[in-house]
């Protein structure tokens, strides 16, 4: 039942996010005591203008 | 003044997402007393790559 | 597997989150599809400091 | 390492995400006390098919 | 219409969330267009062992 | 710079969310090719009256 979302620069090939996707159900089953199958894990993809750290745009970096 | 985020595998239609609006907005009003023009709902389309369940990506179902 | 965020003022009582669960679920599940089983709703209360509308906190009106 | 979501309808330039950006940065530096280099702000597009206010969809208004 | 969502380590004054809010929705109201009115900005404050930076929790720190 | 929100039953403790703040972290580290420095990881604690599955709420079952 747990619900992870991930928010990343856009551009992760989906092999990426298969592998975060596999451990990071894994790291949740194993500690916080829920299924594999409960667990829900969401990715969302940001573009570089919309992406500040600091105040300065990742992509005027 | 409530705020709905629905998650969603993308595809779903204008038409669908209209319907789940109108009746989300109904039953946040009625039960959480807000006036309908203060609910917000909002989608977020999220693709197969980027959705996992039970550690297994959506798109390699 | 449709993830449903819901932001209200804290203060909600059981039987209204009970009330609103259900309905929302059946109406993701009617219009987008999903089986009810996969349907996730979370409700996040917040106090009257940390909700500003128009600039201003609730807790202030 | 405050963290800020901010969703709006699809359209705002570069410039503007800018802008905000650096104003809301300044802003939770000023009054949280963290240091402007662990601030995140994160803009989401919606489009006008994925936002209701008051049970209506923007995109029908 | 607007919607900002800002995590914080809790601790925050509501005199801090009040200035924070009010210059975020300037902000927004400013650069994005949206009335005042219609910008929402809510705040979830997080405890220490909630956080983590760097794959440390900000309690151990 | 990833910033990740995990949504879980209240009740975890520190330890477990500890464990999972460095797995989650080493994972987008290693996958998305972010310095660990820069991810993020928040911990959402939600009541049993605030979570439903398949449209019954946690505390209920």
């Amino acid at each position: 039942m747990p619900v992870v979302h991930v928010n990343l620069i856009e551009g992760r090939t989906k092999e990426q996010k298969k592998a975060m996707a596999e451990e990071i159900t894994e790291s949740v089953h194993k500690h916080a005591g829920a299924p594999k199958q409960v667990i829900t894990v969401v990715f969302h993809d940001i573009d570089g203008d919309s992406w500040a750290a600091g105040g300065a745009l990742f992509s005027d970096r």
